[in-house]
């Protein structure tokens, strides 16, 4: 049983909102974790970007959901916050900034159409994840 | 200090949204697990079903949620996937698709009101839901 | 590698709708607990409350965030449950009431500008936040 160091890489974003495909990254980091099986932790320590688990078979998923949020939470509002990326933030809330997933033969054990993303609402701008990991 | 073998379990739902309280079955997979503390990851392998944790005495707790996610996600809209099931990958991704949960005396340790529910957002169909334990 | 005994703190809340961060008392029982690197779950045994990360810089936030909320899910509709707080049950889902988050060094390894919130949906009242590690 172990608990190793943390990994972490970075993402880049180029557009406002993006819905980017890491889950190479992120079997990338367990790969250098030498980790078997256990539980992977995936985190982003920012406040404006998530991490969404959803197809990563046909892109009109992803839009779809942009497009969603986009129209549930309005880019401008009476919002308080003066930065102006309260949408962001809310938005981020919504679809979370920490994934546990389970780990088996050194890989994340995902469904047959699952992908993990990071989740930009506040780019373009360079992101951090956080891969951590218990298992034996 | 164990990082046990992966659990999982079939649910099946008879209709198109609903959610089915698997907290029993959880227990279940943890007692063959045998982690007496430590940290459960209760992970779902699918994109358009989920995970809720919430109140599992009054059905209309349930009700209410399954209504609510529908007014704000239509069933009809202009999605550009075209299968016609984005509302559910929308859905999915709002409550999540992975979990953890306290384990204490080999059991989870939820609150009094507290169930674990799978979430069907497309069904009716079976499901997969996968158990997982770190502790000892 | 351990997995030591689940510490809680109690969090009074003074209004019906409130963020109230408890980074503080969630480094306070990670120090109690003594584990210097793992995964930190941090989990609400309630169904009417929730957990957010999102920025403690800015109060303005965590009000346009309650401000959404309350737009979105509607205090008063033809909701079935009786005893009128259907809101704070969606609310409390769509937030989540687990979360895990990196350890490193005994302290949560948090971005710069992040907190960790209890979300009071149905208040006021007292709150119980259970705090489990696993790690080394």
């Amino acid at each position: 049983m172990a608990c190793v160091p943390i990994e972490r890489f970075d993402v880049p974003s180029d557009a406002r909102e993006q819905l980017r495909d890491i889950t190479g990254e992120v079997n990338g980091a367990l790969s250098r974790l030498g980790v078997a099986s256990g539980i992977c932790q995936v985190f982003v320590p920012h406040t404006t970007a998530g991490l969404v688990v959803n197809e990563n078979a046909d892109p009109a998923v992803c839009h779809d959901m942009l497009t969603w949020l986009d129209a549930q939470v309005p880019q401008h509002d009476r919002y308080l916050h003066e930065e102006g990326n309260s949408p962001a933030h809310i938005k981020a809330t919504l679809v979370g900034q920490s994934l546990t997933l389970p780990v088996d033969g050194g890989r994340l054990m995902l469904g047959a159409w699952q992908g993990v993303f990071l989740a930009e609402f506040d780019g373009p701008r360079r992101r951090t994840v956080v891969v951590n990991v218990v298992g034996s």
